[in-house]
């Protein structure tokens, strides 16, 4: 403790950890100080002492002896740990003061990108400044315990840190003169860092395809910068199967598997980190999310038993270990957090939509889905109800099986609109048309179906002038082949279609039979989520046209891009929402599809075109 | 390699690591030289370089280069390292010479078990038997979800496992139809194995020379094996200094004294698995203890500022991680715990020692000390107050810098006991005499001072038949050369003498000033716990005599053995154990001696023979 000032005198007042500084006079209140650095202390009673919600710590300096509304609001162990309540502490010297960030209003709630979901910053990582004595024979503390001393909050269980991070405090404590930031995650020191370095998060999201990550700021909830790279897997297997069977046919093929997305991981850290101006040492923590067989492979867990039926995952728990385990350039003590799974072929990124979409605490009936090669589907229901479907839809949305199907690359077909006469195309990058990708598949089928040239059970019917006859049967001429640079002809064939019918089919089967088996009507359906960069691009009308959702009268369509990721970043800043993650894995009840007796019915059923038309 | 000496000169040859020096002609083998210095290397071809057994490593020095018969017995590896054999290999200079344990014919005594000290069986880990159905599409759920809903208690934190342990439960669970048994520590799931498997623990004491390892039933705190070898470590340095110098100077120096001791334990884990009929599997808890220099170099922590002053702790706290990290053979979940040190020169076998001799917990004043190259020395008062010293005792008890010094191996002189005329010797093993081991020093420095033929300076002061004038000064004649087999004569010198007075006036000056810091008179202490192997084999009443101790009238003496290895047991079999070597880390007041005022003078004067004699 410093001495007092007297009280004609200007006392500094610093607010830890957002290092705010201001000076102000001698027997201001620490509420008061606060206001005019432009904190906004969470106080509701006004700062009368009644609400004890402007808990902060004294660090350093001398203040006013406690109140009696104190004693009554503050418990043995928060005095004896330096706690206090803002409005009733008069400053009376310098002072170093820590606001907890529930003790502030502002930015608690933040706007993340994609869609909007509001988490509750509550960071699993925090900073604190240490300035300590450096070792002599008189005071030959170890270097962990001169660390732990120096640290603000003291408690019986005393901080710790793993061997990995001692070494590097004993080594950056001495090059900084023992005046650096110590990352602590609970009791556990994880990390140091130079004197004011903040704390950075990873959020990532391993898709089959694609690996996307963003850069949070773990102090402020701030996306400091997202990048993404496909996933590098994909030369063992477009499909989820067709890796699981190389990580078992071919000796160390699993770990293979895991090392070029744990290589890919470090290469987007690395671009993170740069983009945003901060250190590796800043890294304190990794939030992951993807499908069943991506967190599997990337955590080497075993695949046997998700490979063939019944397709059961290794575990469903979130997975927390040390980043350093999976080779990952982080902090030396940062956590990764996998989280937690459904079943074999519902996985975490489900579990991260269905937070970010908070459909975990919806008031009605809402419907959330993630289209792909896999279908992941939930249902929920007031207080909590979440029951999830996943519908093998097949690869031909990205373009598999398909004549001229194709992912979504420049040239790629994305949408298309019919007239009489004419076929009007847009294509990604506006670049010339070479293939159809998905949304371009569906808008061409619902386009074909609304003209009358295929009929509602998908075959050609009618003649048209860009009927003709293929190889194998009718097909639609969409592009004429351009003989200035020998490009081929793009075509729809009724092969094609059919391929189409099978994949809408089985989302269809998929979502009669979870309103089925939840009691729920079309009607009581609020709202539809639509996630996943393939239904970001997805024509409501065309895909209601054709069926592939039944008819929801009363729906709002959202379409929300990558939630995964969202719900990633969510579990990355708030504690609160990784709690939730835990609940909604735990509390969502599954639906096995192929062994319910209705769904072949509904599957052939779910094939046909409804026709309806929305506005 | 130092320059070869010339045909005319003696050769030095330093055998490690049992520490005995022998002067050589130039040109004779190294097997004669071992011969000649009474050690017993296997040689069935008796020298003729055809059965390979007299393996040696040159660890400095000149000498002959390797014969065909070499080329033939020898790998291109051990001729790298190396690897000679003794028979073939001619001295040409001083030489340092490694002989592993394997080539010696007796080995060194190893002091392993300790005094039974009695602790609550209050396992940190415990066995659960498991039945559960095969997964089906009806029943989908994971296989750690699976195992989970199994366990006999369920709470709300439910059982976890990371992903190494997943690994073996899909698979083991599988080969034994769900029908199996899982170890669990608290609620993390460790291991599993097959059904009814016991689960089995490792107390591990890493001496700077020994390394003891005893395997315990958890179930029952049973001690079903135990076993020891030599630190290979021993190759880089005798004293801790020199080692951690090593891992400083040379790169990937402090990697590999901490995988040749890893290495070592995993040998042990392997031979006490073997003896008590248990599988690796159940190996689920490891509990170690050594020096603050062995437990640095064991975890690979920093040791820069251990090795210079103040001797710096990177950490004083327990470590506990997973035992895999350190590459040992347990279950794959296992975590090893290393108890918490004190100081630099106050490690976790002090605090092992502390609690196996229970003196966190006396009603009178307690004396604990274990007699080293650093001895340790704990004053333990009433209500926990506990207060330790550590002094420099060097070497010279370990056979360094004395003449015929030698370590306690096969032909060490243990006891000495003179008569007026004659002298009465115990060896090691009742072999040869070559050399002297501590204790035989005590007792022969007693036993001059007793009979007079020294004074309480240590100076040599009267006449007797064996006292002789050497190349140094006075020395007494223990043994006299052997003719039958070219032994050299045994002799104490009067440089010996005051390297025994300088390591024993340190000892006293550490116990006379730990007396006074606490206020206690010597009259008040009432029990003197010597531990670790060397004080196992002391007279008490030569210690006494030559005033290594102060006169503690009322005091009990015990000698308890290897107690920093009954320690770590008591901390493997009982969470409450563990809880109290924290406590004892913790409050343990440690006193430095270097910057004591009354230290030079309470040196000078504990360096005196204090002649009382003893009942």
């Amino acid at each position: 403790m410093s001495k007092s000032s007297d009280i004609f005198s200007t006392c500094q007042v610093d607010f830890e950890p957002i290092g705010k500084r201001i000076a102000v006079a001698f027997g201001v209140t620490v509420l008061e100080a606060a206001q005019q650095a432009g904190l906004s202390l969470a106080s509701a009673c006004g700062g009368v002492g009644r609400c004890g919600q402007c808990r902060i710590s004294i660090l350093s300096g001398s203040v006013s002896a406690p109140t009696a509304e104190e004693q009554m609001l503050l418990t043995e162990t928060d005095m004896r740990n330096g706690v206090r309540l803002a409005c009733q502490t008069r400053v009376q010297s310098h002072l170093k003061v820590q606001v907890p960030s529930s003790s502030l209003i502002t930015t608690q709630r933040l706007q993340l990108s994609g869609d909007s979901a509001a988490f509750t910053l509550d960071p699993v990582v925090r900073a604190y400044k240490v300035e300590a004595p450096s070792p002599s024979l008189h005071d030959s503390r170890s270097d962990l315990e001169r660390l732990r001393a120096a640290l603000p909050q003291k408690s019986e269980q005393e901080a710790n840190a793993d061997p990995a991070v001692i070494r590097q405090i004993s080594s950056l404590a001495r090059a900084h003169e023992w005046h650096i930031t110590a990352f602590l995650k609970n009791t556990e020191i994880i990390g140091v860092a130079s004197c004011g370095s903040r704390p950075v998060g990873v959020a990532v999201d391993v898709g089959t395809t694609k690996i996307a990550a963003s850069l949070l700021d773990l102090e402020t909830g701030e996306e400091l910068a997202v990048v993404g790279a496909l996933n590098p897997q994909i030369s063992y297997g477009e499909d989820v199967i067709s890796r699981l069977a190389y990580a078992l046919r071919v000796s160390e093929g699993g770990h293979s598997l895991a090392v070029m997305v744990r290589d890919t991981l470090n290469n987007l850290l690395a671009e993170l980190t740069e983009r945003a101006g901060v250190s590796r040492d800043q890294v304190t923590e990794v939030c992951l999310v993807g499908n069943t067989a991506m967190t599997h492979l990337f955590l080497e867990l075993p695949v046997s038993q998700l490979s063939r039926s019944p397709y059961v995952a290794a575990t469903d728990a979130a997975v927390t270990l040390k980043a350093r385990d999976l080779g990952l350039m982080t902090a030396p003590g940062a956590y990764i957090h996998v989280l937690p799974c459904i079943r074999g072929f519902i996985g975490a990124d489900h579990v991260a939509m269905i937070l970010a979409a908070q459909l975990d605490h919806t008031d009605l009936a809402a419907v959330g889905i993630d289209i792909g090669t896999n279908t992941e589907i939930v249902l929920a229901q007031p207080e909590g109800m979440l029951t999830s479907v996943s519908c093998a839809s097949g690869p031909a949305f990205e373009g598999a099986h398909i004549s001229d199907g194709m992912r979504a690359a420049a040239g790629a077909i994305e949408a298309v609109t019919l007239t009489e006469t004419s076929v009007q195309l847009k294509t990604v990058e506006n670049a010339p048309p070479i293939g159809l990708c998905g949304s371009g598949m569906i808008d061409s089928v619902a386009e074909l179906h609304r003209w009358g040239i295929i009929n509602s059970h998908g075959r050609f019917e009618r003649q048209h002038p860009r009927v003709r006859e293929g190889r194998h049967g009718p097909e639609f001429l969409l592009v004429s082949d351009d003989h200035r640079n020998g490009r081929r002809d793009v075509v729809i064939t009724q092969q094609d279609i059919n391929q189409i019918q099978l994949a809408k089919g089985a989302i269809r089967a998929g979502l009669d039979i979870l309103l089925e088996a939840t009691n729920t009507t079309s009607e009581e359906v609020s709202e539809v989520i639509i996630a996943g960069a393939f239904g970001s691009f997805l024509n409501i009308q065309n895909i209601l046209h054709i069926g592939m959702f039944p008819d929801f009268p009363h729906a709002h369509y959202r379409q929300v891009g990558n939630a995964a990721l969202t719900g990633a970043k969510g579990a990355l800043i708030s504690c609160q929402a990784r709690k939730r993650a835990w609940q909604i894995a735990r509390q969502t009840r599954y639906l096995e599809l192929t062994t319910h007796p209705q769904f072949k019915r509904r599957f052939a059923l779910g094939m046909l075109f409804s026709g309806k038309e929305y506005a």
